[in-house]
């Protein structure tokens, strides 16, 4: 290990806030002009940084955290999440990673599935079937290996034997909460534990707060799963909206306050999702995937009775037509109210429509259709 | 009862389909030319029209309706509902209405609650809830009498002591579903039933799906509560949105295939709705209401921590302020983190922002603040 990478590693722990003046300030200069501020008192730098600075113990901090099986990574490297630099003077100095699968952040779009620790049943397996379904698809979940939403992610994209990336706000080798013990072993040995905290260190709420930049900063999108209106899943939605990420949140039944606050989200900006399809879709580079909420397993022909395949086949494709013409040319079984209310669905469909002079035509095609 | 409105009455008891060539050309005329022309047999006329009209019996018909308490109204009477109007060519000859409410109907901004017949006891309720909240407000609920969420929201509509409107496809002396017998017995007392078909008419398919059209037309906004992806509550909202009106949908739990359609619309273009609060909000006349999903019953000052208070009050009206020189003007107790962790709140709250120096600043002033 490099001393760049020590430097990193320990002022990275030293500094709290990352927004705060001085560490920006310090982000702007490089980690070795940062080093010597620091050690060598520099007007901007308060003596306490620099006493704290002089006090670590350099190998064992290091070999705090080599000893829990974690390694540090930075700015530069190979494995570098390239997405974090979209935090600018924000992003982690370094950050410690344990387990398998920093490549599959860098090469996929990971999707970040968060929302309330005192969550529903209801939320509970929404969260988890989603990480499934983005899991088998490839798609790295990541979370914040907190209780309730956070935890069913997790477990969910391991259940599919998908790769899930837990953020956390303590050390890498600090399990908190406890009740999630075994949770981390498993996600350390299949999947990724990340942290730009030090080894040992031990979550405070603004250190919750800071790690939710770095869970919507890693993710390509953020889905909010379950969240009342007050609630600290918010944070990491308002962090990916100021990086532009995908903005998405499932709803629930609006007589539950757990959905209050992921129905405000979908009032605001967020866009809905009920499925890992909708969430692929959202996420997918553009043109890749298309997907109809209306149509997903079939394709429209499928979807129409025979009226509306009639009446469809009786439109040419580009002139519009009155009703009586239509009439002349389906099956004479077909009345006018028949080969009207065939015509409310297919515009319902958006397929056709009617004009001001009351005749209709054909507006797009039928997306997989066989004639 | 005057010639006109005898005629106006008959024609629209023979015209099936209100977007077919020949009702558009004799609405166009109007109803004396119409009467006339489907009477003298107009080269138009398909001879099986005028053989009906002729063999109509004009008292008995016009008996059959004033037997069952109704009368007719039509465009031009001083209650005629101008909102029907904006179907132009496709609105209605007449209307037969028993009841009170009418009134109602033209002087406030009624909503049309509409769903799937084969409801949850989730849509159900909300539903119910939906239309209790918005009689109360004094805002007609109109829907189409059906079972499930027609009946729940003309029930919860009733049970406010508000207006509620059914808008029926069939007869107004037809009661169809049989098993809303006594709900539009009460309807008729306490509310209004309206129709097109001719007294005695039975429903049919298409019926329905024409007499949509009416729902969503009079109505100043359209909830969809439950619906699977195919649903006939998707054809009025599909009206609805043709007219321009508001369109809104009711989450559901996406494990529920009844809220399939209407997740399927809140993806295209209705807007969330948890409550009557939220529907009020949306039909009222611009600038008279302004609700904020974060903050309904308390001012924005409420919902503020002690820290984000006093973080706030540290920031200037106007000009950007580092972190540092917030933590100047702020108890000293508050330390850096707190500040940061309240900017972040404030910032979630679109009260802050941050600026590209890393300064931050007020966006806009509390809502209700008393300071």
């Amino acid at each position: 290990m490099t001393g760049l990478r020590r430097k990193a590693a320990i002022i990275g722990a030293l500094m709290s806030d990352p927004a705060s003046a001085l560490n920006l300030e310090l982000k702007a200069v490089g980690v070795e002009e940062a080093w010597f501020r620091i050690e060598h008192g520099h007007p901007s730098i308060p003596q306490q940084l620099r006493q704290r600075l002089l006090s670590v113990d350099v190998a064992a901090f290091m070999a705090r955290g080599a000893a829990a099986g974690a390694r540090v990574v930075m700015p530069g490297d190979s494995d570098w999440p390239a997405q974090l630099d979209a935090l600018q003077l924000h992003s982690p100095w370094a950050l410690w990673v344990q387990g398998r699968g920093l490549d599959a952040l860098a090469e996929q779009r990971s999707v970040a599935i968060v929302g309330a620790r005192a969550c529903t049943r209801y939320g509970e397996r929404a969260a988890s079937e989603l990480a499934a379904g983005l899991a088998a698809r490839g798609l790295p979940v990541i979370s914040g290996g907190a209780m309730g939403i956070d935890a069913a992610a997790h477990r969910g994209a391991l259940a599919a034997e998908g790769i899930t990336v837990a953020v956390l706000a303590c050390g890498i080798d600090v399990a908190y909460p406890r009740e999630n013990s075994t949770l981390f072993e498993r996600i350390a040995e299949r999947g990724l534990l990340v942290t730009e905290a030090a080894p040992g260190a031990h979550p405070t709420r603004p250190a919750f707060l800071v790690r939710n930049r770095l869970i919507a900063a890693l993710a390509y999108g953020t889905v909010v799963v379950e969240a009342r209106v007050r609630s600290g899943s918010i944070s990491t939605y308002c962090h990916a909206r100021n990086l532009n990420r995908v903005l998405m949140a499932v709803p629930g039944p609006i007589t539950s306050p757990e959905s209050g606050g992921t129905h405000a989200l979908l009032q605001d900006d967020a866009q809905l999702v009920t499925s890992a399809d909708d969430v692929a879709a959202l996420v997918a580079p553009l043109g890749s995937v298309s997907v109809d909420p209306l149509a997903r397993s079939k394709t429209e022909w499928d979807q129409l009775s025979r009226d509306e395949r009639a009446v469809h086949e009786a439109l040419p494709a580009r002139a519009p037509v009155s009703v009586e013409a239509m009439l002349a040319s389906v099956s004479p079984e077909l009345g006018m109210a028949r080969v009207f209310g065939a015509l409310a669905l297919l515009a319902e469909r958006g397929l056709v429509q009617e004009q001001p002079s009351g005749e209709w035509k054909r507006v797009r095609a039928l997306r997989g259709a066989e004639a």
